[in-house]
């Protein structure tokens, strides 16, 4: 079942109640079991460029990701700018790919790709509102992901049929779904339509004991989808 | 010409070479002078949430404001976290329209109503890249500016036609254009357009004479729109 365990991703937002040392040694335990993490500006508000450090390194020695969840949405110098902070602390960032490729994407691309960092593109969000622009935009927002190449693209595990959809139409690119547990989604929603990771947070990290929730997402992942 | 500089935010990077106290200093100059302040992500994972604060406290003191430019494009209870870590430190935020209003900017707008820190929507972008997604939802960003509400709205300067269009049909909302000086728009571009505030960063962040190039922006936009 170990590799079911490198299909999720723990997003790991602050605890005021805990702090960062207990989050750490948390992580650790989601990180041996092969699972990755996401933090976001949350985090990274709270603990600084060294927390995310900290949390990559933790991690890293297991062979796991650590996603930086900025949502970036700049021009490409400042993109670039904010994502060189994170050199040597992330294994891959996260961007809109609305922004668009000219002076935006592209500079980022061929920066992180000199850092030896990955790019995961937003297509669509997983709360109600991704219905009132984005969705209608899809087609021209695969465009820049088709000119950009990512790693890897975020897509719904709220609507399995955007999985589907970007997965047919980019099925070199690995598929990362947000929307498991607290809003909404079961876990195999999104691997069972096509997703390579699902991306679960506080159904997990707010629950007593999270390294057990993270247990029953990877049996209930196995149950849906097979292991 | 008190007034014009009134009308000039000027955009903040952080600077390894001087350092946060020389850049208070500078900030001082502007904001008793009249300007405002922007403040990026960059700046922020440099000196954290309270070289922000500090900012704000030099430049509060002179009635100018201090606008957070994250660019928020999350969904609402992520961008209402991290918008609360700065309260008391900012007087504005920006966040990108296209996110939506549903569990979207109106979770965001409801939590900054109670704080009294203002919104800014970014309705469309500077850089070439905007050409390729955004323009072309502008009429769906323009209904979720709509249902929003915010204080101001950021249009770029180097497209008047698209601040005209911001302004015509948004006539009680303010316009922040970035895109002045490096990136190409001349003083005036904008806010002869309709524009209420035009954002200048490196053309008088990285000048010998910080102080007098601001001087120098003034002067060129009394000269072209008058005073």
């Amino acid at each position: 079942m170990e590799s079911l365990y490198r299909r999720i991703v723990v997003a790991v937002d602050p605890d005021d109640e805990v702090g960062l040392y207990t989050l750490k040694q948390l992580a650790e335990r989601f990180c041996e079991r092969g699972s990755h993490l996401k933090l976001g500006l949350p985090f990274v508000l709270e603990y600084g460029v060294r927390g995310v450090r900290e949390m990559f390194s933790v991690c890293g020695d297991h062979g796991s990701m650590v996603i930086l969840d900025l949502k970036m949405a700049d021009i490409g110098a400042i993109m670039r700018m904010i994502a060189s902070k994170f050199r040597g602390a992330a294994s891959a960032v996260i961007a809109h790919a609305f922004v668009g490729y000219n002076s935006g994407l592209r500079d980022l691309k061929e920066a992180l790709d000199e850092w030896g960092v990955k790019l995961v593109l937003v297509a669509s969000m997983s709360h109600p509102g991704s219905r009132e622009v984005l969705d209608h935009c899809m087609e021209r927002i695969f465009e820049v992901i088709d000119r950009t190449r990512p790693w890897g693209v975020v897509a719904p595990a709220t609507r399995p049929t955007v999985v589907a959809s970007v997965k047919a139409r980019f099925p070199y690119v690995r598929i990362l779904s947000p929307g498991v547990g607290a809003q909404g989604a079961k876990p195999g929603d999104a691997i069972c339509s096509g997703a390579d990771y699902e991306i679960v947070g506080r159904y997990i990290t707010k629950s007593p004991e999270p390294v057990k929730a993270l247990d029953r997402v990877v049996e209930e992942l196995k149950r849906r989808c097979g292991g």
